[in-house]
């Protein structure tokens, strides 16, 4: 029932960085969505302890922060630019290489989103891996948020459409005074369509074909894992950090 | 099964015209979807015999045509705007008003997007007041197909959506050879749970909404009606024009 002395927290969804600018607005919380993989490699360097990550829009730009004397990965076309240490597979985001560092990267997509919603309110980084974490957080802050896709070069695409309909589901779940955006009204359907399966769900769509091609199966599946971790990464001065457990609980 | 011998098929939709850059090509027929109102306007201001539609981006361009003598029509937010003589709903587009006229025209979103994508290869009107002609046309071209979704202000919307997926979905009956962009993929199971019953799937829709405030229940009733004329308006030199028979079964 909707109560209607309580404010109504609103979410919506948006496909593609080009299109931020029509959503954008300063006091939602933007989540960063890039499935395949950008944000499912990123919430994966924090869960093996990596100190800070600078998303970067160039490869010029990441290039830099290696000549410094950083970490630094680099994908265009789903494929690891050379002369790097990470593409974008959550595998090489593991272990010893990235505890305790600080690493640089930019990718197709995802580093995309986050450049084009660095002024946002808050910025943080969602994935299967981390969604359970993610979701609670949002309830907690009680406030609107943006689901921000980044798609394949600006155009729709399945996976992240997925995903933020995963989010809608949980969040109206859990709250029944949030009013939906027409995006996310179709995305949560799409979800309820997609969730016994998601794999299988997946395997229509075009990048899916584009990554099989590259022999990424592995990379799906786990990309498509929930709960693999709690932590939640959020732009803080240009720099992703894993947010702290007193933040996370601020409004509890 | 896929014939590989036959050249695929695309099929994509876009849900903004502020993104149809990143989609626009110079082969693709590219299909104006303004379910609410304006291309649903379009389609039965021709079957009642209109002669010609100028779409114009702005309020001030259409003064211009009016002042020139011709009938004009004027929307923004859903309302007409004063010293017009149409806004955007269908019902004032009937009978000896519009007949063998010529009519400039102006709306919120829909005439946004022909403007958009005007150096398309061709660019067709479609609403479900015309969606079998649209298909059976689409069909016989043989070229690959963008639905572009005006939305709402540059945002995504729900009626827009669900027609692209009826297209979708009509296309992949009748040719299997179709490929479809991730966008379609997601519109198409949109649209099969949407068609049992469309006018209450709208009804939770963000500019169902709006136009409910206005009254506007008869018009929305009827824009979601298929096949009420055979027409497909398509766009040249600048006007939007019937088609001519002859080209409409150019290709059978």
């Amino acid at each position: 029932m909707i109560d209607d002395n309580q404010p109504r927290i609103k979410v919506d969804a948006c496909f593609s960085p080009h299109l931020y600018p029509i959503y954008a607005d300063d006091e939602s919380i933007v989540v960063i969505i890039d499935i395949l993989r950008a944000t499912s490699a990123i919430c994966t360097a924090f869960e093996h302890g990596a100190e800070k990550i600078i998303p970067v829009a160039t490869v010029e730009e990441a290039r830099e922060w290696k000549r410094k004397g950083f970490l630094a990965g680099a994908e265009r076309d789903a494929i690891q630019v050379e002369g790097f240490d990470f593409g974008n597979s959550p595998f090489s985001y593991m272990g010893d290489t990235v505890k305790g560092k600080t690493i640089a990267i930019t990718t197709t997509n995802g580093t995309q989103a986050i450049e084009a919603a660095k002024d946002a309110y808050k910025v943080v980084i969602g994935s299967f891996l981390n969604i359970d974490a993610l979701v609670d957080w949002l309830i907690r802050e009680q406030r609107n948020v943006l689901l921000l896709c980044s798609g394949w070069k600006n155009k729709f695409n399945l996976e992240d459409a997925i995903f933020a309909g995963a989010v809608t589901e949980a969040l109206t779940t859990k709250n029944d005074q949030i009013k939906l955006g027409d995006a996310c009204l179709a995305l949560k359907y799409l979800y309820q369509l997609a969730k016994q399966d998601p794999y299988k769900f997946m395997s229509q769509a075009s990048h899916k074909e584009r990554l099989a091609k590259l022999n990424l199966k592995k990379d799906i599946k786990y990309c498509l894992t929930p709960n693999l971790t709690t932590v939640i990464p959020i732009l803080k001065d240009g720099a992703l950090v894993k947010m702290e457990p007193v933040e996370i609980l601020m409004n509890s």
